[in-house]
């Protein structure tokens, strides 16, 4: 595995129970992610040095590189035996690396995977426009593959992607936010790659339809789950993540379903405290303690582990349609490590 | 014509010399730019509705559609009979036009086709995701096409336009800049382009290699005499443009050739101008009428457009190996609509 890319390899993965399943992942499918990460280091390269710069800091800075490993996955699990997998693994982390400079953006964020964000350090132009340039890149390297359905598929997720950010910011920093439109916007901004990680493969393999609507679901399910166990994860103390720190979420105001579900529950008062801390962004010491207090009192922490349960199992039911092999029990276990590995 | 996109049309263009040859050039192919202003129309509907919004305000603010009509006319010209080039036109459009958005949100632009820009309007993060929305949709429809060159060619288009305007980031607000680089971020930014709308024509036209060449060198050449001529208009107080104010570029604070260039032959006094009123953007009522003076003093305004006809002629030169007929003759009239347009 390069070593210049920040990905845990099979050997430093000492990781508790939760992590196996990646680790799982990474034993049937670390071949392949290594093809993934020297293909995103070639193509990451250029003539203009800001590209590269930009690009790799994000892109090393040591993401689980799940939707790839999905992609991979569910390929292999198709029994694909070529190597364009390989190709649309590398394009789908473009096209997730474009999608998060352009939300830290967005959203005026300092910190991504614990480290300074690329619009801090690079400035917001620099970063819109190395977003772009990923983006861009990404379609070259689905080109070289030559799948047109694939290239729709990857297409109109970064579209849907597109939608849900817009979507959210038509609902910014509103904690009156309903369940269904804040979870129409995960199914957008998070679930819409993930499905399209996992139905790529059954494409490029020319498998039944059946095929690919089960795993297209298998993805979409998993990813809404996938974000609703981050959104806990922000406000659950008891549990220390790898990649983020709790506090996170409310410090940047950020609305997720804790907050949602809390702010429909709690009385005027409490109400008063949503607006404040997460509209108006005005926080003091002691908010984060209490939001996690009212977020426990009305059971939205429990609520939201439950919902990311609900479409973990739907996630699961989705995979019973396809033929069953070591690479269906990885992604099967995948769900686990979405749902259940922080707490 | 649909009347909701703000097109001239045939009968509504009553324009004195220059402008003719954008009149020729709708009397061929007026009723496929019917065709793709409709289906811009259709295109840019969403169930969000900032979407619309934001898409239509840039695509109906009267844009001369300069890239599609070469586009669809370079597909008239090879012989091209079926409906995809109007699906592409589009394609180019939404390209445009998206990177315009992040343009704007990158230079911190206020005005754009004199009117107020999108970003001003809805904020940096909207334009910002529209235009990636507007990109993603480009996609879905060069996929309807079906064509992988052409989404090679469009893709490789898009990431060029973000390397040039990454290029020029990393050059920005200097007035040091040299010729080639600002003609390299030129040629990136806007020849890029132009090259692509016109070498699609043969390729879905399947005519020989030879002739795609000679028409993406016309596209490319064209889009570089374009911008120059673009360059002195705005320090050419003699006429008036329909769409662009004298002093525009001055004001923003922009490296264009006319500065470049009177910049390198000024003296410390001169340079100590520029850095002021371009690099800080510290200006006065009177600084615009002193750059004029200066560029014309050392002959900055001539040379730019001296250069401009001579990309005008490399462009009317590659031209002459494709077959004639009118739509060749109209294409050859863009070229003295782009360089002679306003002087």
């Amino acid at each position: 595995m390069d070593s210049a890319l920040a990905i845990p390899n099979r050997e430093d993965l000492k990781l508790s129970e939760p992590y196996n399943a990646v680790e799982a992942l990474l034993a049937l499918v670390g071949d392949d992610l290594t093809y993934v990460n020297d293909l995103i280091d070639q193509n990451i390269g250029s003539s203009v040095p800001l590209i590269p710069q930009i690009a790799g800091h994000l892109i090393r800075s040591g993401g689980k590189r799940l939707r790839p490993l999905i992609a991979l996955a569910s390929a292999r699990m198709c029994g694909y035996e070529g190597t364009n997998h390989v190709k649309l693994a590398a394009a789908i982390e473009f096209i997730h690396t474009a999608t998060l400079l352009h939300d830290d953006v967005v959203d005026t964020s300092s910190l991504r995977r614990g480290r300074t964000s690329a619009n801090v350090l690079w400035g917001n132009p620099a970063s819109i426009l190395v977003g772009d340039y990923l983006f861009s890149k990404s379609f070259n390297l689905m080109v070289e593959v030559g799948n047109l359905r694939v290239l729709d598929i990857l297409a109109t997720a970064s579209r849907v992607i597109a939608e849900g950010e817009i979507l959210q910011l038509a609902s910014a920093s509103q904690v009156h936010t309903d369940e269904s439109t804040y979870l129409k916007i995960v199914a957008s901004k998070t679930a819409a790659l993930f499905a399209a990680a996992a139905q790529i493969g059954p494409v490029i393999a020319s498998r039944p339809a059946g095929e690919e609507a089960s795993l297209e679901s298998y993805g979409y399910n998993l990813g809404i789950a996938f974000q609703l166990a981050d959104d806990a994860l922000d406000y659950d103390g008891s549990q220390v993540d790898l990649g983020k720190t709790p506090g996170d979420d409310f410090r940047e105001g950020k609305i997720t379903l804790p907050v949602v579900l809390a702010f429909a529950k709690g009385d005027d008062e409490e109400r008063d405290f949503w607006r404040r801390v997460i509209e108006k962004s005005e926080q003091n010491e002691s908010d984060f303690k209490r939001a996690q207090e009212l977020i426990k009192r009305h059971g939205a922490l429990h609520q939201t582990l439950d919902l990311a349960h609900h479409y973990g199992e739907k996630a699961r039911h989705a995979l019973q349609s396809v033929p069953d092999n070591i690479y269906r029990q990885a992604l099967d276990g995948v769900i686990g490590f979405c749902v259940d590995r922080d707490y």
